[in-house]
């Protein structure tokens, strides 16, 4: 009696655990919330009596300027009127979803990938064309041959920090695959979280800002990683061609954003203390980030592979003799640790991807972190048969 | 290139009029704007910091609670784990069309009934079963047959100061509806944003209340017509068999709802004040609508028929002799006024519904009020070839 689209409804098993996290025993690299004590202070006293009122579908004004302005400075040039406040990025999502999908269509996605993207997108009935992620970004000349082959109905890339994998596309990659979108006109989400949360100098000028005047593209944003995520507010800025129905869809969807994050996060957009907090969130992840990197060389230096990312707040981890990471986290849940498989970030998952775990760092103390690698480390040796002593006897053998 | 459901966006004329009558010299009878000044304070002064998180996809414990005890006031027992919290309940009819429908699946409605809802159910593919409205509600026989001809995945109903129509079913039809869904089986999806706004006694036990424990029932309530409309918070409460894919179905849509504003509504139904504002809110919208009902009386008189609403925000109006007031809007709305014309809330216009038109008294002020329905008074002597000078002349003459 349910529609089509139910049968093909997975739980997310990031909200599934969201659940076992929030209990305070555990310690958590599961997730991906942004550390409490690095987020802005909240003041909503005397907020304008006008925002008690329904809003409009788009967006309160003085912060779709405000996002254009930082876009043009992006060097991604669109208009106040071109961008749509959302109820987090996650609702572009669901948006984007809506204007493209039936059952069947085809969307080109990276491998791995934001796992709620995913979901969304298969919810409506996508069938995936898998891009193989590596360190520098996807392969154009695999792009190519998707498009050509597939005729995705759009590309939908994070090349910022990637989620899960934290790859940032280099430059010869970014202006590869924006040639690629330009000669075939396919249209392109691109994702970017992740943008701010930057601890080393890299390549990072959005692809929609390499497209031609005719391309359709859209770019997702979001207040919940530099900001406040409780209070839902993330961006849609779209070319002109598509711009109107997505407006509609979302008024179809919610109506509008609720004002008073929408007015929150113009004013910290606005802000004078704006650029300082953005450096003390990047000093405060990056110290993180150097703390699991600490902890991942002495607990995991013999067990796994990684590479250290630049930004955002993930290490994508991969298990040196392979093995199942869903079963380690049945294991490691009864140690009270928990973190992502990553198996459920790829569309069509393999034995290989099985090997993978994605690792937050943004979210655990340096301390819980410590503790919680060195359980890792315990569970994964006990997974493949070999107590800590064995293991470390063997190296001593050598 | 877009999906088939683009086909079948249809904009949604209450928000292209609502920039309209956002311009201060238009006197707007058309949107559902409560009244501003009517609206409790909106104090967000020092929230509790942990809101600043992520937060579950059900929503905040605490207003989960409050709103299954007034529920179970008004006999419609259901646990907190039952609700979940909404981006206003536009929403709810959004997730709701996701679980139940495909392209060609039937869904019964009341006609007249909510603009925005028959548009996400058209959205997403459905086909619609009419349910003409009377003055005491829906026909059950009429309900009854259009079950065991269409099967209609849900019965979409407003019982209580529906709108357009502002009907308010009474006792026995309340009885009788209920009956008959708990004969065929059939789920039921209740909307009811205006319960509150109740000016005189009427029956108005939810039907979902009087359904049998293996009934399929989804409850929608909303803060933005007691509450603050730009927070953007309602809720839809279900039946065990479907709250759990209603939550996924949110998951995947916005993570969650913004927590400010379910913490403002938690305290909002908790505080002790929320009954003397009710009264209040009662009070200041039952003299709006003797104010309407007086000015219609004598503007309209003689052009129009009505029945006065016992609570909500509308009055539906029939033209005596008929007409078109899709045209009417045209000439209002260069003489300064708004109100809806009829035709929008029937799934199969026809000729007969263009008499129509829906009134909000809620939003004008009553010297607008006069003011705007001598000017639509007008307006409609004008269509018919008349002046007013000739339409008093021939009072005069009889």
């Amino acid at each position: 009696m349910f529609s089509e689209r139910v049968d093909r409804l997975t739980s997310s098993l990031i909200r599934e655990l969201l659940a076992l996290t929030q209990k305070p025993d555990i310690i958590s690299f599961a997730g991906g919330l942004p550390a409490r004590e690095a987020m802005p202070p909240l003041d909503l006293s005397d907020p304008p009596p006008d925002l008690s009122q329904y809003g409009t579908t788009d967006g309160e004004p003085e912060l779709r300027a405000a996002i254009a302005g930082q876009l043009a400075d992006l060097g991604l040039r669109c208009r106040p009127e071109q961008i749509l406040i959302t109820t987090g990025s996650q609702q572009g999502i669901d948006l984007v979803s809506k204007l493209y999908i039936d059952p069947g269509t085809s969307v080109a996605v990276e491998a791995p990938s934001y796992l709620a993207a995913l979901q969304s997108f298969r919810l409506f009935g996508a069938r995936f064309e898998e891009l193989a992620l590596t360190a520098s970004g996807i392969d154009p000349e695999q792009l190519r041959q998707a498009i050509q082959r597939q005729r995705p109905a759009f590309v939908y890339l994070i090349p910022t920090f990637q989620n899960p994998a934290g790859v940032c596309y280099d430059e010869a990659t970014r202006a590869a695959v924006a040639a690629v979108l330009r000669e075939t006109g396919t249209p392109l989400l691109e994702d970017e979280p992740y943008r701010e949360l930057v601890y080393e100098p890299v390549d990072r000028g959005p692809l929609c800002a390499r497209l031609d005047e005719g391309n359709t593209w859209m770019y997702m944003g979001t207040f919940s990683k530099t900001g406040i995520p409780g209070l839902r507010v993330g961006y849609l800025a779209a070319s002109v061609d598509v711009h109107p129905y997505l407006v509609r869809l979302k008024q179809s969807t919610d109506l509008h954003t609720n004002r008073i994050g929408q007015w929150w996060c113009a004013r910290f957009l606005n802000s004078r203390d704006y650029p300082a907090h953005l450096e003390r969130l990047r000093t405060f992840y990056r110290e993180r980030r150097d703390a699991m990197q600490t902890a991942l060389t002495r607990h995991l230096g013999d067990l796994a592979e990684w590479t250290t990312p630049n930004g955002g707040l993930f290490f994508w981890v991969r298990l040196k003799a392979g093995g199942d990471t869903r079963a380690l986290l049945v294991r490691a849940l009864e140690r009270k640790v928990a973190f992502m498989p990553g198996e459920a970030f790829f569309t069509s998952p393999s034995a290989a991807h099985g090997a993978f775990m994605r690792l937050n760092f943004s979210h655990a103390t340096p301390e819980q972190l410590e503790r919680g690698l060195a359980v890792l480390a315990e569970v994964i040796r006990e997974q493949r048969g070999m107590t800590k002593t064995e293991a470390t006897a063997g190296v001593v053998e050598i």
